[in-house]
C-alpha cells in the first residue's frame, strides 16, 4: 500500500496510516470500541480489523487489555501493526479469514469479541466502486457471528456494528448461542431511521431482548454542509474516546 | 361473562364491553390499529381479536372496511360480536383456533392481517394470576406469524404489536415469506428502552428491513402519578385515533 493518508481519531489522539483508496474505518469503528465493555487485564479479539482503528480507540481508552486482531487482506494486517506500534498500544495482528482462523487464534479464548463485519451487497453493482467492493466479501454476516462466539469463553461479550438493514440476519445467526442480546440503533438524526445498529449478545446467556433508545449523531435536523453538529454524546465518543458502555448496562 | 367494565376507547367514542378480570384491551390494540394502513374496500383480518378493541378503532378510523376477527374464546367472540353491533360497525367474528383456523377463514384473502399475539411466559410462573394467565397460550409467536402470512393475499400487509424483547422470535418467523420489515419501537419515556414493537412486513416483498426513529407514549421523564402525561403524539392516537401510517411510510 503505497498511497496513505495519516488520518487523526479521537480528536487526534491517534494517528491512524489509511489507504487513500480502498476501504477507510470511521465513525463506526470508533463507535464499536466505544460500546465494548472491555475492562483492564482482559482479551480482546477483533474480527476484520483492517488498520486496526477499533481495537487501537479500545486499546486508548482501557490500559492493560491483552488486543488480538485478526484480517484477512495481509496488507491492511500490515498497516495495523505498523498503527499500532506507532501508537505505542501492544496488537497481535493475525493474517487469516474469519471463517477460518489461524490454529494461533483457535487455541485462545476471549473475553470479548468486536467486529465490524463488511456490508453485504448481494448480487448487485457496488454504487461507489472500489471502496464498497472493498467491503463486499465471501464470508456471510453468519460465519463472523460464529467465529466470534466461537472464540469467546462462556458469558464473553461480543459486540457487532452492522447497516441496520442486517437486524435479522444478526439476531437469526445468534440462535440459541448467545443471550442477553442489547440492541443500539445508531440514528444519524433525531426522528429518522435507524443506519448502523450495535449489537452487543453475551454467550450462552438466557437474559431476555432489549431494544435500546437510539444513539444520535447529529444536532441539526438536516444535513448542515461542512459546519460540524455532532450530538454531545456524538462528539463525547468521537472526539473524548468516552465509552458508550453505560447504555447497554440495564437500569430498571 | 358476568361481571363487564364499559370501557370507552378514543376518548369515548368507542364503547367497549370487556371483563373485569380476564385480559383486557388497551393501548396496544389502539396502536395496532393506528398503525395497519387499511383503505376504504379494503380486508382486514384480526388474529385473536379479544371483544375487537383494535378492529373496532380501525373500523372507526377508516369507513367501508371488511373487517373479520378470529378468536378461540367464545365468550370473547361473543364481546367482540357485540360490542361491534354496539358500535355500529360490520364485523365479521369467527370462533377458532389461530393454529387451526375454520375453513370459512381459509376460504378469503386478506389486504391486512392485524396480530397482538398473547405473551408467552414460557415455564414461569404467571406474576399476576389469572390475567397473565390469560395471556398464555399453547399457540407460539411463530404460528400467529404463519396464520397471518397465510391468510394475506401476495403484497398484503401484517401488522403486529409485541413485547420488544420478542423481536428476535418475530424477525425469525418471517423468514423469506415477507419482507419490507418496519420495525417501530414504542417506549414509555424519551431515552428509555422500548418496551413495544410494532413490526409491519409486507408478504413476497424483499425490501431491506428499516429500523423507526421510537414512538414515545409519555412526556416526563418518570411516572406522573395520576397525571396525565401523554406525549402530544401518544395523545393523538389513543384519544383523537389519528393513525401511525405515515411514520411506516419512508422518507428518504
Amino acid at each position: 500500500m503505497s498511497d496513505l493518508s495519516d488520518d487523526g481519531f479521537l480528536d487526534g489522539r491517534l494517528r491512524i496510516a489509511q489507504p487513500r483508496g480502498g476501504f477507510r474505518s470511521g465513525a463506526d469503528a470508533v463507535m464499536l470500541a466505544a460500546a465494548c465493555p472491555a475492562e483492564g487485564g482482559q482479551a480482546v479479539l477483533e474480527l476484520g480489523c483492517g488498520a486496526g482503528v477499533a481495537s487501537l480507540c479500545l486499546g486508548w481508552r482501557v490500559p492493560d487489555l491483552r488486543l488480538a486482531g485478526l484480517e484477512s487482506q495481509a496488507d491492511y494486517a500490515d498497516l495495523a501493526r505498523r498503527n499500532a506500534a506507532a501508537n505505542g498500544i501492544r496488537m497481535q495482528v493475525l493474517t487469516g479469514d474469519v471463517a477460518r482462523p489461524p490454529s494461533e487464534l483457535r487455541a485462545q479464548a476471549f473475553d470479548h469479541v468486536i467486529a465490524n463485519p463488511p456490508y453485504f451487497l448481494g448480487g448487485t453493482a457496488a454504487p461507489d466502486g472500489g471502496r464498497a467492493l472493498a467491503r463486499q466479501e465471501a464470508t456471510p454476516l453468519a460465519a463472523w457471528i460464529d467465529a466470534g462466539l466461537r472464540r469467546l469463553r462462556p458469558g464473553g461479550v461480543l459486540t457487532l456494528i452492522q447497516r441496520a438493514d442486517r437486524l435479522d440476519a444478526m439476531l437469526a445467526a445468534m440462535s440459541d448461542r448467545a443471550g442477553s442480546v442489547a440492541i443500539l440503533p445508531i440514528a444519524g438524526r433525531a426522528g429518522r431511521d435507524a443506519g448502523r445498529v450495535i449489537l452487543q449478545a453475551r454467550k450462552g446467556a438466557r437474559g431476555p431482548l432489549r431494544l435500546l433508545a437510539p444513539f444520535v449523531m447529529h444536532r441539526e435536523p438536516a444535513h448542515a454542509g461542512d459546519r460540524e453538529d455532532l450530538t454531545d454524546a456524538a462528539a463525547a465518543v468521537l472526539r473524548k474516546g468516552l465509552p458508550l458502555t453505560n447504555l447497554f448496562t440495564k437500569v430498571s
